[in-house]
């Protein structure tokens, strides 16, 4: 099972891909993680044609790894910076819109589940987060900057998430 | 000129297109008004499914109505609803990228300066508004619902700013 995770930011949307198996919960191996820059130098193009950038690369990105799922976090209904929220909301329409589109299952997880699925806590600071990410994925150092570890968090969740329901239903 | 005003909301995005001479501030003709539903019935599909079907829409109305402008609002960075404002920042992101697309112009305008321009005050109720957008469109009644007059309204606005910039920069 191929697992693309994606942690939409105002300036950089990280992503993170692993696989793993189907049927199970043994450790997932990484493919590949990156970020997208969506404010590239002093030339700040408008809202629009940065979305428009950020559509092409999500789509390029899926059309590379080919994921069978795209996780992301869902959202805060009551978020305590609204005004950094509003960009990232815009970002993450498209990023849904790009998803949608290619025909992956789409998993959108509460962050507290990610952190309690990665590190056990709801509460997990990003210390740990990362700590976590590195150890299950069997990497020699933490993945850089922050957001390609988000990412990759999100895919784990969202894959033990299915892996355990799939077992559930004995679709297997 | 032929500019579209869409005025994208949680459920419904309404939108208003409109001919006016480029050169002259004379009064513009309506072309057509309406909305897009996000949510359809009681099966409500995924945010991402809804956004896919609100890129759809606002193509095919693009590729219809063919604006030469297309008039959006811009957001406040401190909403008093951050609750309802995240859905509706989804679907901004969709429609900001389709109206890239286009390559019609966009033009993102304070809600403030729409209020100023079509009814004289930036604190304009809302059936001042509506009653101002029947006057200056010589319609018999108010477009329903306000989401249309609200979308005619930013038209209107976008008309009369670029029209107003055209006639100052001589490129009339």
């Amino acid at each position: 099972m191929r697992v693309l995770g994606i942690d939409p930011g105002t300036r950089l949307t990280g992503y993170g891909c692993i696989d793993s198996a189907l049927d199970s919960l043994v450790s997932p191996a990484l493919v590949e993680g990156g970020v997208i820059r969506l404010v590239r130098g002093k030339d700040t193009p408008s809202l629009a044609a940065r979305l428009s950038e950020l559509e092409r690369d999500v789509s390029e990105l899926i059309d590379r790894v080919r994921p069978e799922l795209i996780g992301i976090e869902s959202m805060f209904t009551n978020p305590r910076h609204p005004g950094t929220i509003i960009p990232m909301a815009h970002a993450r329409g498209v990023i849904l819109l790009v998803a949608q589109r290619s025909g992956a299952e789409l998993v959108e997880v509460p962050p507290a589940e990610v952190k309690r699925s990665i590190a056990g806590s709801g509460s997990a600071k990003k210390d740990q987060m990362q700590a976590s990410v590195r150890r299950l994925l069997g990497l020699s150092a933490t993945p850089k900057p922050a957001d390609v570890a988000d990412a990759l968090a999100i895919a784990i969740c969202v894959q033990r998430r299915t892996a355990t329901q799939r077992m559930k239903s004995g679709a297997n």
